[in-house]
């Protein structure tokens, strides 16, 4: 793969092709530029293209494939990594004009969406026919569709339901040469050629651009949802809990983890009289015409694994307090946060390894998990300098390394960007890495698709 | 892409590296040849690699590769479509004897496999743990998981739990350079990089040699399942009760349709008292808590769409008449087989069509069909002669026109192997077809690995 210069090459042919698509303001150029990362854009693009269809996609890539352009792909701009970050000399592709439902088929539980459509959007418009959109990463009100399947986002229902790849039917993809591709199918079953679909999903912008996604829906359950929780003395108590409850019957919608740090953080930022552990507390949600009775059961299971408060409501006011964590976190300095994943049945060992690292280290960590799926955001104490934040990647640093010798992964959700792409041969060993570059090539020979991030 | 020329390269190097894993008899070269479709081989391969580890694959495939000798890939031989035929000249990659189940991680819902284990065996093991592997191809006693996922196999439980895509969480694989990748985590959550495991699976052996799987396990539902049957005067109204009940809650495990002429030649077969019907049969069943009550909803949902004749069984016996289903077809000389798909909303346009193709072909056609998923297996009336089997597969050509005219695919799950191959453009476009042939070619270049079928 040759690296895209980054050249001063004529963007008249854009101007004359797309007219006032083809954004240059400062404004613009500022607007489109960053995403909610800590990563920076180290110079300004050179343009914006605000597409309004697959065809202006196809321009602005086959030019940039011409000039050997680099390009960052930008949904809602909600990314944790950097993956929508601009390139100096780079040319912007926003997707978030292109923002139409332009289907519900409720026979078919399918819908077909332009990728900028922002998520609860899609969930909205489906819940009129009955249905619902099943990702719901906590950016939902914010990010993309689009932005969605790009980086395979998780989320809280994961544990349920998957991770967004496991909503995606069908694809339009324009490849970096401007050709449109049709990836996928309408149908449940589909064994005809190359499984391409899945493969885009969670490429993060390095194989092509999404221009429209055929997204699966499921039927809402029935009756009212029941959210409980368990509070525990140690993070072990409530880890066994959690591999208790996935090995067996009935299975949560949710299974959340809040340590004691957080459960305070939380009470203080937005007091809503959440319980405070003594370590950790479990929450969860059960759905359908067994929900009370599952939740019960659950209950009663992190009681045999020693939790001492516990509580089942109806409805979701319970999981409004975890909704706004990262926020409280936030106020209250835990302020470098990560997203690694783990086996469920290394949780337990996880959370005691993070707590052996904060000691060590003497600064606080506090753990936040999507917990039923084995995916963690440890949140590490820092103030706003340089020097101390500096000091607590260092402690993410060996967080992240202590996921991966517990069988894991460097990220559960929020993909590799910028931020992660050093951390690759962390996870990868160097024909596996070699190959997954091998078809980024084959897709995009120039390497002009988010180069240098993703993989 | 060079095409890979079947010359006489020297067999020494496999002879010394292998000893008595490679095998030239004129028996194994005759056992080895052939899978159970209609594919016949058009030479004897040059011999037969019997793997016992990666390495021996990775050995295997480094001399095709570097003697540009054509690799067939062979799992149980089980296979409908030709994809594990013996190539003039060529090389056998045989998986049979890789067949232990390494490990089952009852808390992680995981099982380590070689991937010559038989389906079956490994879904025996899981119960053990009260667990169990969701994909049941009809083959399962046969065919093996290495097979099942080189063809993302699908069958009776698609509807509740997906094709086997869904319970593959990553692979180690040999590369046809002999290289070794391992993809994919055994977390739940893994946003790592490019999202490999789904473009391996269903590749048909064209990709890469599947040396070991970590599979999913899901816990055995609670209780007996239920199982319902309910007949139909026209296939439009069992069409519609299938659209009716997929599209809202509760939702069957399976979902299965037999017409008319197929549950008479059933009962003909092995007389159980399978209820004869007007036009369709619908055969579902239910688990967990609620089954009972699951039942009967779905069972009052096909009365209201006129279904006249209707029962529920507790446990599974009705299911062993569609299992018996094609071996009846054959028997009664239904014996030209498809496998096409549609979107479940378009299965009584489909069937209707298909009626109409028969009546004007004056051929008669049965249709068996995975109705919960959309997935149709017509089989079509032939006797043994040349002839009459040409104009049989005419039909068949018909109803796979009609299929995708529909929004549906050419193979639902049975693959494209050797006897679809030229079947690849009525579904893919030309830029479509060209990116996943760049895919291919990117990780073996040579061509070696399963040429001319697949992709």
């Amino acid at each position: 793969m040759t690296t895209p210069h980054t050249a001063t090459a004529s963007v008249e042919p854009l101007r004359q092709r797309l007219g006032s698509r083809f954004l240059t303001s400062a404004e613009a150029l500022r607007d489109f530029s960053e995403d909610r990362s800590l990563a920076v854009a180290e110079g300004q693009p050179l343009g914006v293209v605000l597409a309004e269809s697959a065809d202006d996609v196809s321009v602005a890539l086959a030019w940039a494939n011409e000039t050997k352009t680099p390009v960052s792909v930008r949904g809602g701009g909600s990314g944790l990594s950097g993956g929508a970050v601009s390139y100096p000399g780079g040319l912007v592709v926003s997707l978030e004009a292109m923002n139409r439902v332009l289907d519900i088929d409720v026979e078919n539980r399918l819908a077909d969406v332009e990728p900028g459509v922002v998520t609860s959007d899609l969930d909205e418009r489906a819940r009129k026919h009955g249905l619902f959109f099943a990702p719901d990463p906590s950016s939902v009100h914010l990010s993309t569709v689009g932005g969605n399947i790009a980086t395979d986002a998780g989320g809280l229902r994961c544990i349920a339901h998957g991770t967004t790849a496991a909503s995606v039917a069908a694809l339009d993809v324009v490849l970096a040469d401007g050709s449109i591709i049709h990836t996928g199918a309408r149908t449940i079953k589909n064994a005809t050629g190359l499984n391409m679909t899945p493969l885009f999903v969670g490429s993060e912008g390095t194989l092509g651009v999404i221009t429209r996604a055929t997204v699966r829906l499921k039927p809402v359950p029935e009756g009212t949802p029941r959210t409980f929780c368990a509070s525990f003395d140690t993070v072990e108590a409530a880890g066994r809990a959690v591999t208790s409850i996935v090995s067996s019957n009935p299975r949560p919608e949710m299974l959340e983890l809040i340590d004691a740090i957080c459960a305070r953080l939380i009470e203080e930022f937005e007091p809503s009289g959440l319980p405070q552990p003594e370590a950790a507390l479990l929450l969860g949600q059960t759905v359908g015409p067994t929900a009370q009775r599952d939740a019960e059961i659950l209950v009663a299971a992190c009681e045999r694994m020693g939790a001492t408060v516990t509580r089942i409501q109806e409805g979701n006011d319970l999981l409004e307090a975890r909704r706004i964590a990262n926020g409280a976190l936030m106020a209250g300095r835990y302020a470098v946060h990560c997203d690694v994943g783990v086996p469920v049945g290394n949780l337990v060992e996880m959370m005691r390894g993070v707590q052996a690292i904060s000691e060590e280290a003497g600064r606080g960590v506090s753990i936040l998990a999507h917990a039923g799926d084995g995916n963690l955001h440890p949140a590490v104490e820092s103030d706003e300098t340089p020097e101390d934040r500096a000091a607590a990647e260092k402690v993410v640093d060996r967080i992240t390394e202590l996921a991966i010798s517990l069988g894991g992964v460097i990220t559960g959700e929020h993909g590799i960007g910028s931020l992660k792409y050093r951390e690759l041969p962390l996870q990868f060993d160097e024909p596996t890495l070699r190959a997954q570059r091998a078809l980024k090539a084959a897709l995009d020979p120039h390497g002009i698709l988010t180069p240098g991030r993703g993989i």
